[in-house]
């Protein structure tokens, strides 16, 4: 669906649900957040599903539009939501009753009724900014949860996915809101457990295929002897992806004894969401995941491998 | 001078010096680079004075336009030099004929016969950019440096002085050229050199004024002991402003015995600016520093008081 069909639809809807993915991010939090306040805007009736594994890095953006016991939704919108795989638990129920999906991951499985998706957009937030656009007028409401949505899903406007138009929807939105608080709590703090955990996983870090390829590693006993937070492990993926000389950076997060998320940032050489999808996972070209079965070291097998097999030589 | 103005200045001149600051960072060099191309377009000869401090990281964006033995200037500009004192010594020469300074810092001290400032530019290189604007057409050879300048300055737009127009520049400039590997080498790569500093400067680091105040240190022998190169050691001192719960970040770095480069980045109960004027030294709010003789331990008293002399309750 394009932009304007899908504002058309949603203008046609009321009582309107909007789901958001496991481990939630900046990008499905802030983005159904503003386009719950949009459609509240329009004198409907919206809510967010609670995501019971959002963290308190989003938290306050997710509140206000929590729903309650009560909420009988009539639709259900999901945003920045690739698969159905990647519903909570609490969403499973509404699986097959999705009506729209707003997303920007190539891998979309197309497992909603209407799908707006488009591949070029740094966030999910970029697609519902045009969306709100053509609903209702922007506000400092609605303004701030999409900077959330963009900056963090761009890193702020660090990574390769981030476009001109990226850039002039920041401005458009900073015109509207102040984002120095946000940009300082998202992006220059680092808890002293984080900080301590990053020495660490420096420390530990491993390299292979001539020093291309860098293997960080968050075991469950690292996590527990620093008493850390989900917050405090929250992004961690991306320290892997800043060692010079390598471009393919590897985080291992055992989730549970047994259960490991793997995450993988690269460069050209190697795409990371085909390696990622040969254990089950996908994502982006650069940025991809997958959670897996077996310890660690298996864990670190597998993904060498499934890399090793996608990279040019 | 306003932009209009000094675009009309740069019209009239030829042969033209353009003069960057000690410790050249990417504002003063992209700065440089781009009006020098700029100048260049319109049909002039202009060069950069080499700048003998220049680092790997920059050096390729002054290299084109390096001045050679053979040049003899008619007029001399400086971008982004605050003071006199802030010209290398191979520019001292030049230091009562600077005709023209373009500049972003609210501490300028006016010592060129004409100054245009804008202390509310994130980089000098916005200026900059509005005065090519008015001079020749933007080009990929301009934009490159512009965006070097800019992103630089300002954190890659996660910094407080990073404003909608900010924005609104970097997408024009992302228009004309790709700024991916720009942004990968500059803001995302880090040296495991650099890496391992980090780990030993968070182990190290010390609180003070109920933990709000974070001290970290780079010794000369911590630098030795790591045979680190001058751009492992560029920019550490963002590392201390990260550090949550703290709102001031001080980093101590030993120039050579005796020289200690004091670095303050201060949220809004702290004017870095101040505090670093009382040592000699000057900058923004929230991002100062000061060069003092004396001992680690006697800069690290120093900037202590200093700062708790100009702090809120």
């Amino acid at each position: 669906m394009t932009i304007t069909e899908t504002a058309a639809f949603l203008k046609t809807l009321d009582r309107v649900l909007i789901l958001t993915h496991v481990r939630p991010d900046g990008d499905t939090v802030g983005s159904a957040a503003a386009l719950c306040q949009a459609l509240r805007d329009l004198g409907k009736e919206a809510y967010l599903l609670y995501n019971p594994e959002i963290t308190a890095t989003y938290a306050p953006y997710a509140a206000p539009y929590r729903a309650g016991e009560g909420f009988t939704p009539a639709h259900v919108v999901a945003v920045d939501v690739a698969a159905p795989g990647l519903l909570p638990e609490n969403a499973m129920r509404y699986v097959n009753s999705v009506e729209l999906c707003i997303d920007h991951h190539p891998s979309n499985s197309g497992y909603a009724q209407r799908t707006c998706l488009d591949a070029s957009a740094a966030a999910a937030g970029e697609i519902v900014c045009a969306v709100i656009r053509e609903l209702t007028p922007l506000t400092p409401a609605i303004a701030l949860p999409l900077y959330v949505a963009i900056a963090t899903d761009c890193g702020c406007f660090q990574y390769a996915n981030t476009t001109a138009n990226t850039h002039r929807i920041a401005a458009e939105l900073m015109e509207l809101v102040d984002v120095s608080a946000v940009n300082k709590a998202l992006f220059r703090t680092k808890s002293k457990v984080r900080l301590a955990m990053e020495s660490r996983m420096v420390a530990d870090m491993e390299l292979f295929d001539n020093d291309r390829v860098v293997v960080m590693q968050i075991p469950l006993a690292m996590r527990q002897a620093y008493n850390a937070t989900e917050a405090d492990v929250e992004e961690l993926s991306s320290l892997a992806a800043l060692v010079e000389g390598t471009d393919c950076g590897i985080t291992l997060r055992e989730l549970k004894p047994g259960t490991v998320k793997i995450s993988v940032r690269s460069g050209a050489r190697v795409d990371a969401c085909a390696a990622c999808a040969a254990l089950g996972g996908g994502g982006h070209r650069a940025a991809a995941g997958a959670t897996v079965e077996g310890t660690m070291d298996q864990a670190k097998a597998a993904i060498l491998e499934a890399v090793a097999h996608v990279a040019e030589a």
